[in-house]
């Protein structure tokens, strides 16, 4: 039977600034990657987050990124491997304190935004993140975007690697996303962004724009919930994989 | 045999900015109180001061303040219990990390400036701090002011508590420090500030202001490593107390 | 004819976040206290709202408050007189860019939160702030609660003052607000608040929860935007005030 | 009769962290680049230094950077055009509230550190920075890398431009300057820099590493007070150029 982990960006809201409808989409995911008070969040918001997806039965992953709540994480920065590994530590072991304090494992890490993007495509810097995470905990799971440098860096320090897809974008013939700058690179139509999806999860291979059959891992749907339509989209993509047979499931489930 | 501890706030630096003479005094102390990024301190610098201590053989506590980098922690800031609370397991498991990436427990927490100024005081605060560190580990120590609601609240959560005094501090007769706001706060000669301290720890008491003698429980001792002079002045208030027959150990040997 | 001037905090979003209503309060309002990147705002928020308040022809007023983002500034914080007038200097003038980019001048400064109510009650952090405004500026007006220290120190300095009034708030006998603490500091009946602003703005007096007769100065009153009921309200209560003849207008046109 | 000016980075402290020897290397300038709270400074650090900077005689330039305090402003930040102009807005702003208090003008804004070296070479950036500039003020003239497209930007938003050039790095055949992550980009050599500087200021030319000639235009020198040899390299520059019958002026003096 297929397994496939949806995972959705939570407790981005900081003091009193609200962002994001957790309550709402945290019903529908099986894993949840908290900011951690450097792009996002803050204490408060990382405990209440924690007990929720406790509460619900959402697996926590821990969501660094970049120390830049001005640009909330979005914005490149020409940090060091060794900044960027220290950084992932930091943000880490902040979680984990909550995690501990609520009794659960921290299961996967998934850098944030800039340094996401970055990482996926730079080898030092995603293996800076990789030793980061293994120094703190090797038994947690690295979640990163199918086919990107992240996950071979992963690999490369023992790391257990999770490998993301996106429901919504358009992927080239090496397996890579088109840029958000090129036209094409975001899917509107929901029906075939939940088709593309499906076939993902259940074959392992996505349409390129080129025409082209790519072969892709498909261990983790990444979903939003930054506004109504984005977590009826949650809901519907959740239903129609439970529809066609694939279970949803936390990321520990999924990687060996 | 008398035993005491001689602790030291470390990692005190920032980015491009450094403050403290670190590698001077790390010789001379048996515990480090390692700044966590809020009133001080950043993931680089926690990391190598983390290194440093393993190397020197100096246990490793925590040290959260205030989120007030502008204001070295050292100003009250009126946030509520919770808040309090979250702050320090933010800190904590930010520190956690580091501890464990060099493999070193965490030996215990003392909350830095205006936060242990007011937790001192406070007994919510205090508890608030206390359950804040139990919630993390139970097992880590709890150093705050000798006699003050912080220990008082460290006990009640089931910690263990280790009672701090100050060499060149001058006490009242409740045991509490004269306010610095008030002549002769602070003990200027050197000669005096060793042998009260001496007799803080073989004694357990000392001669308040008020020329009474006073009860004082002497776990650890507060020194400093800003300056050449402080340096020197550790160095020679380590060498008094093995002097006198007292072993100079961290906490975990003094505190059970 | 009587004069009133309607306040409200605008450009209080920051970054990704976003909080009030500010396109929907401006039109309704005759000030605004625009956030100055302290305790909220930033530079691309505050280029917008001081456009925003251009268009609208709204006067603009900087908002400066403590360096805490993660408490909105509503936390106290012990910092010396010198240091507030050096953060309203450095907010003030920040704002100031914006508002010579725009072409306008800069009406007033209001402190905000924390920084305000601790300003109303001692004279001389309330001195540091005025000075600091008439450093930069003396002809800008100081804002602040009726009957507060903050005039007081302002008319010390040179500096035109306005008195601030809440719709929404109860008094007690000596013109100060019932603290948020007590019961029945809030006043929730909608015509009952618009009854005592109108009667303040008209007669200069209000009845305190004693049941006596208090004089009160009233040139601006403090309007929110925070959500749909309480634009409703601005809408109203401009509405009313019109209705029995008082014309809202910037405080310019009312202090002298 | 040849005149230059010598510009140094001052108040880069920050909060209770001490950084660069303002003090001593005052004495030996003619500008002064004060950083404005984002990538260093403070508002007391701020006001303490312009008002050092008056009554030392030193004009006084505001120094914008990114908002990154940890990495000191020196880490590429792919920030927008849109978002750069509204940092140097707000943070000319900043420190114009200063000037303002202690009656000086702000002669000049030169962008610090990734920001000034991104500036250097992207038009697009380089032009939002002018406008920012010209938009608070048009008479504050904008210091900039020798031959970069900043000071062709200026140009183009009718600023007044000064030229910068520096004492201790080679220059290519282009008129740029070599990397730092090239051999020989910085020349140790202290006699050799006094020699190429003064032949910058007297001759307007340089030998590139190449070995050809090339035109450059010197107004001003940029020095730096890090350290005690760099102070006194100050002095010495500073002593030599007087020799060769160049004097030492403020910009404006300068640039017509």
């Amino acid at each position: 039977m297929y397994k496939v982990d949806l995972n959705s960006d939570l407790g981005e809201s900081f003091g009193a600034y609200t962002i994001g409808m957790d309550e709402a989409v945290i019903a529908h995911i099986s894993s949840a990657n908290i900011a951690c008070g450097y792009h996002a969040g803050d204490p408060m918001v990382m405990d209440r987050t924690v007990a929720a997806c406790k509460a619900a039965g959402v697996a926590v992953g821990a969501h660094p990124g970049f120390p830049d709540l001005l640009g909330f994480g979005r914005r490149n920065l020409s940090c060091s491997p060794k900044e960027a590994k220290s950084y992932i530590q930091y943000q880490m072991g902040a979680l984990l304190a909550f995690t501990a304090a609520h009794g659960l494992p921290l299961q996967h890490v998934k850098p944030h935004g800039a340094l996401y993007n970055m990482a996926a495509k730079d080898f030092d810097l995603a293996l800076a993140i990789a030793e980061g995470v293994a120094s703190v905990n090797p038994e947690i799971i690295l979640l990163g975007l199918a086919g990107s440098q992240m996950l071979k860096a992963g690999k490369q320090v023992g790391l257990r690697v999770a490998s993301e897809v996106f429901a919504d974008r358009a992927y080239q013939a090496d397996g890579s996303l088109v840029p958000r700058s090129k036209p094409g690179a975001v899917i509107h139509n929901k029906e075939e962004t939940i088709r593309r999806t499906i076939r993902m999860v259940t074959e392992g291979r996505v349409t390129a724009v080129s025409g082209e059959e790519v072969s892709i891992e498909a261990h983790s749907i990444c979903v939003h919930g930054d506004n109504p339509s984005a977590v009826e989209f949650v809901k519907n993509i959740h239903a129609a994989l439970r529809h066609e047979g694939v279970s949803i499931a936390p990321i520990t489930e999924i990687v060996s």
